[in-house]
């Protein structure tokens, strides 16, 4: 069963207005975002990263679903499997609760179970978030909106590669990979002008995509503007090629938000040395995702972005 | 790593009040009870279990934290992890839905992921409840409290051990075993006159030496009063090995309140076919528990309840 047949069968459970439709990664209750991540070992994350780094980006990856919303950072309930490694699990907490001391985040319970010996490790956690006066949904995307981008692209999959290439790999790619930042400051400062937000988990293009369906409307990518990092740049140039894996590799949490075209987010407060760019449009004629290179349109690739399956990086184009 | 000594470390983490010291399954943000429940095949389900059974009983242990506060359901998040059998997991999700039908929570949100082939089946779920006026902690339990006891005990700990006898055994008990009912309405009638409550999933004896050491008394259980149900009897007597196994076996999710001595439960409005009987007394002196049966002291068993680990039943004694 693919993940989004599993969707289509949670959506028709999930049908109090609190769900969103199970459209936003998040559900809205009594002005609370509640959002869950489970990450697997060898699925989410490699059997040789840092444990402090797992802990670490666990709570991040659920705070960038918070970010996405514009709420604030409130409390967190953690399921923990114990490894049957002491170390290795003693440094998971201190991840866990690096992560939590840096943004605000009270771990206030959870559970503590085992495995069966030999079973990968598996871990999740419940993220609370207060909401801010806007919760700007998937949804809300509208024809002629402008779509800014939060953040840049491609780092951590080049990570992930480096480091699959060699796993004692070091370095800023590396680093992205292991420890993403959730965009927190930018998510609440672009929530009340925004008509459409989400985090970009699964790769640029997959996401978008996602965001046009939920909006009823078409998407367009300007490829040429996606913005790169100078460490990525390095690693993998610039070029088209490198500008396709870079919208479709995932485990970005950048923020993809849809404004009108009135708007200037770059007049908003934003942390210094926030990366924001305008990669593309919404109207309401053409295809769900269309791209352009040069003023020309690129073919969609045939891998969007990935659902989390047994492969690290299971290619899925979604048929809708 | 012990399950408590990774209680003892998160502790550390978890020092906002909403926590409530992770003493009580359950934490209280807002008005809101929130906890988390996860399970693991081979740890706390039986790879044969029918899996609508399993979809049920992961929501209803979550439930039983909420009944344990006095609180009403509100709303869950589910941790899915796709097996590769979507046979097993539809079904599953029919569990899922039925028990979230049968008490009144809405399923919101969570995540759905793959784990590596061959890796145990493991879900979890965030249970979230609305207080009511009062919430019983564990640690409200004071001198001369007397116990109460609602529900029967034993039944899915026999239900269980038909079941690793023969895994095609089936009746009341398995039932018990398989499908658990959380006390709501017993926790919300008794929550307003509950000096302390929990609820009992790792066994009376264990849970009840965690109450009386949270409320910083002693508390005394007599043996015979224990409440088995008339098909525990049948299957396993009423002697004093069975109470035994009953008082120690676990998975009961009864619930067990310190009330006033002065309070009489029986007059509260419980619905019909209720279970409550007085099994104990909290006092200031004494051994955080102790037991009697016939007006003589017995001496505490080996094993008083069972933390979940590898081993589905492994002995524990607290230490403390």
């Amino acid at each position: 069963m693919r993940e989004s047949q599993a969707i289509q069968r949670l959506r028709r459970i999930a049908t109090s207005p609190a769900a969103l439709g199970l459209a936003d990664d998040t559900a809205l209750l009594d002005g609370l975002i509640l959002t869950h991540d489970s990450i697997a070992e060898g699925v989410h994350f490699l059997p040789s990263d840092p444990p402090a780094s797992v802990g670490w980006k666990l709570v991040a990856v659920n705070l960038s679903d918070i970010a996405a919303k514009g709420a604030t950072p409130a409390a967190a309930l953690l399921s923990l499997a114990l490894s049957g490694d002491d170390v290795w699990d003693m440094s998971f907490l201190d991840g866990i609760e690096a992560a939590c001391e840096s943004y605000g985040l009270a771990l206030v319970g959870g559970d503590t179970i085992a495995l069966p010996a030999g079973a990968p490790r598996v871990f999740g956690l419940t993220a609370i978030g207060r909401a801010g006066e806007a919760v700007p949904l998937r949804r809300g995307g509208r024809d002629g909106d402008a779509l800014w981008l939060v953040g840049t692209l491609g780092d951590s999959a080049a990570g992930l590669a480096l480091l699959e290439a060699d796993a004692a790999a070091t370095g800023v790619l590396v680093d992205v990979y292991r420890r993403p930042v959730p965009q927190l400051a930018a998510g609440q400062a672009l929530a009340p002008h925004a008509h459409a937000m989400m985090d970009v988990s699964d790769g640029l293009l997959i996401d978008t995509m996602r965001l046009a369906e939920a909006s009823g409307v078409s998407a367009s990518i300007d490829l040429d503007v996606l913005p790169l990092s100078r460490a990525f740049v390095a690693e993998r140039s610039a070029d088209a090629e490198a500008r396709m894996f870079a919208a479709t590799g995932g485990d970005d949490y950048a923020l993809l938000a849809a404004l009108d075209p009135e708007s200037d987010p770059l007049r908003l407060s934003l942390p210094s040395g926030t990366t924001i760019v305008r990669i593309g449009t919404l109207s309401a004629e053409g295809p769900l995702l269309s791209l352009v290179s040069g003023g020309s349109p690129v073919p969609l690739p045939e891998r969007l972005g990935h659902e989390h399956r047994s492969n690290p990086a299971s290619p899925v184009v979604d048929s809708d």
